[in-house]
């Protein structure tokens, strides 16, 4: 890798349509580079599946995208991020960024009292990835881990307004009405999509916080103190999906903000 | 196959841990057949993936159940019943029970007006696999297919009861409130969780219908004809699964009623 890779593209993946969040934070940021956004339509959603599962789906698309000559990688996933990051970090040769970093970072600089929540899958949570790195740091720190396996469906079926949404938050939100916290991460990338229910279910004080701009961020340190950064005009973005049906379109556009073509794709398994 | 193999498993198989649904009504209705459970929890859901791919998973599972020695398959998905049916009743050497046909039985039989709803997963739904099978022995009966989305999903978080499932039962069936309807299918192996919320969001008169009783009767009924039944006095179950957390075992234990051992096992692809 080197400065005449700097014109390669960016890959990005994610186990679905969710992660195009993160894509329109970084192309915000980065409006000269190129992206390459793989979602694994596939087999979304990978929150329910054993970590075993997960960084199998992790490495091929991985894979599939080193194949494209990308210059860095980012696991735009929180699921895949828990379970494979490390994996893929010591397995490919480009610089690999996770969700979980930049997810840590912006809750920890928010919070000033210690005491935060994480929102995120079952599988998210299962991996304890949020709770270990913030006690590693900040060991005197009270996270309340909170999955919310409906927040996912809800967001896809447009239902972020619907009274149903608010009474599902009020149910998993409901113990933090007590928790005296004052930062709340919401670390799925279909989250974003729900906050106003999740900050009605909260006391009005709570910061609700989200990691795609940090990741965003963090991506544009590493270009340029690597001066990787692509100088062109303007970046073209490819998205690809391995499955495609017209509902993936419709949520694209949902998560992106303006329609898409989004192209089928098979993974080398 | 002969009267010698009437000792042998049914094998059941389905892309997750629904079909447990279907399978109590066989251990019901058939306390002496040995059940073999398959779940293909490592590629749930099926609903999104394409037929070419629902196939490939569909002929996986069967492949497996054969060289458990079974004498009957049953397709406990709506899904790969929509899509995977007649492939393994051509391919394999024993009976092979989808879950539509029984449902759409049921459903005819119970309605007189011939005005009926089906309620299932999307890719159920745009098989049109009941919408056709309907318009084809009844020309003139008026089919409401509806996806209901969400349904699994809050079945899978035991929120049956909650209020948020009636505001989304009510979402999604209120097309039907004119729509003169007498019968409602439940297409789908989680929606039977659902019911009382499924009843609440419709007019009183409407009656609900599933189809693994239905199912479980064209089961014995074959058994009989053939004279294929199992004479010992307690069949055994065993549960089998292509990926494993503790959650798919606390489903196991909702949909079941009663708590299983899920065993890992790796299908050949």
């Amino acid at each position: 890798m080197n400065r005449t890779h700097a014109n390669r593209p960016i890959g990005i993946f994610d186990s679905g349509i969710g992660g195009l969040t993160v894509l329109r934070e970084i192309a915000r940021l980065l409006p000269r580079e190129d992206l390459i956004y793989l979602g694994d339509t596939a087999r979304f959603p990978y929150g329910s599946k054993s970590s075993h599962a997960i960084i199998q789906c992790a490495l091929e698309c991985a894979r599939f995208l080193m194949e494209q000559q990308i210059k860095m990688l980012i696991i735009a996933c929180n699921t895949a991020s828990a379970h494979a990051l490390e994996m893929l970090q010591e397995t490919l040769p480009v610089p690999v960024v996770g969700i979980i970093q930049p997810g840590f970072k912006v809750l920890m600089e928010t919070t000033r009292s210690q005491r935060v929540a994480i929102l995120a899958t079952q599988g998210t949570i299962a991996s304890n990835v949020y709770q270990n790195l913030i006690r590693q740091h900040y060991p005197m720190a009270c996270v309340f881990p909170i999955a919310c396996p409906l927040f996912a469906p809800l967001a896809e079926e447009h239902l972020f307004d619907h009274p149903a949404a608010d009474l599902i938050a009020a149910h998993y939100l409901q113990s933090l009405n007590t928790a005296n916290i004052d930062a709340v991460l919401l670390a799925c990338t279909h989250y974003p999509l729900l906050r106003n229910a999740i900050q009605k279910a909260l006391p009005p004080s709570v910061k609700i916080v989200e990691p795609a701009q940090s990741c965003a961020e963090q991506v544009r340190s590493w270009l340029t103190a690597s001066e990787m950064q692509n100088l062109q005009e303007q970046g073209r973005h490819q998205f690809l999906a391995t499955d495609h049906t017209e509902r993936f379109a419709a949520l694209a556009k949902t998560f992106l903000g303006r329609e898409i073509d989004l192209h089928r794709i098979v993974l080398q398994t």
